[in-house]
């Protein structure tokens, strides 16, 4: 018997599955689910209809893994990204956006969707190194850098990958980790300090 | 051209959508797309149909205004609640649920679903005063008990309720506001120390 079972239980059940949205508690899913039916109807008919859309129309880009509603993504068709040969590796997809919205990079990505994580039994293949490796036998990729996050799996996943880039003889290098531009040195945590003070570099 | 125009259409459509929700702000809408999407793409269609379900089968009590799949909720159905003869009018569901949750009451409710305000054109048929008004009349509600927040709309409503209530000599209170239960009277804001002083009783 839940929580709303005195209105009905569409509304028990519409609360319920509001909550396997990232972040949305009992209190909050309950705030969107009065929020919907008692002011916004339409949107949520709206949200409904893009939920199954988008469940049935994306898949994944069989070069990069991205997300994309065909089978190659807008930026692997990209012959200029093509000729340029940097393949940017990064955890998930919102990390392209922030490569993107730099303006410093026209290569292509590669979307892991997660990091090496031996104690969860996420191996090389769970994140899709089978298919980096595919990629790298091509002859395309003239460089490969590792933007996966400072964190110990995305460290330990980024060494895989360059173990991997070795063998296929290809350069790879990583983003560098330090004190963020307009931050104060007393401000910044230990890892990172000592992230900036191992990536020093000669002036 | 969105955000993700690299990736899809439908997944710009579905990170705009998701924005519908209230406290979900570009940010947020993103990383639930793409954990939806992801991860969990059985939860986003079972998110899809809880939504379209919510909304084709939810409606109005007609009694009350409660969220309801019948014509009349469970509530209003409830012969002992009718027989206690209290009417607890409050601003929205949320606060039928909190009231339920003290168990110190047992009589009936009336949803606002807003309250009073002027200024931005909502006026008592608005929050449902006409129909409280035929409630009234049937002459089986012997105290009503105004459950607004005290906010200044909120107060205006109650004060505008409980004259309707006069015109048909049927007894009106306000619920009491003061220092929360366990709160040191030196961190109480001065308008519910003010509201704590003037309902003051006898001891
Ligand atoms: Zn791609
Ligand atoms: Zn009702």
């Amino acid at each position: 018997m839940g929580l709303f079972e005195f209105a009905s239980y569409a509304l028990d059940h519409l609360v319920d599955a509001l909550r396997c949205l990232p972040g949305v508690g009992p209190k909050s899913a309950q705030r969107m689910a009065f929020h919907l039916l008692q002011r916004d109807r339409q949107s949520a008919l709206r949200l409904a209809e893009a939920l199954s859309r988008a469940v049935n129309n994306i898949g994944y880009c069989i070069e990069c893994r991205t997300l994309t509603e065909e089978k190659v993504c807008q930026i692997c068709l990209d012959p200029q990204r093509k000729e340029n040969g940097q393949l940017c590796v990064v955890e998930s997809l919102v990390d392209i956006t922030a490569v993107e919205a730099t303006g410093q990079f026209s290569g292509r990505y590669f979307v892991l969707m997660g990091n090496l994580s031996p104690l969860d039994g996420i191996g090389p293949k769970d994140i899709g190194l089978d298919l980096l490796d595919l990629r790298l036998r091509q002859g395309d990729v003239s460089e490969v850098i590792l933007a996966t996050n400072p964190t110990v799996e995305g460290e330990a996943t980024a060494c895989y990958i360059a173990e991997l880039c070795n063998t296929h003889k290809i350069f790879a290098s990583r983003i560098a980790h330090g004190i963020p531009i307009g931050v104060e040195l007393e401000l910044i945590d230990g890892a990172t300090l000592s992230h900036s003070l191992m990536g020093r570099r000669k002036l």
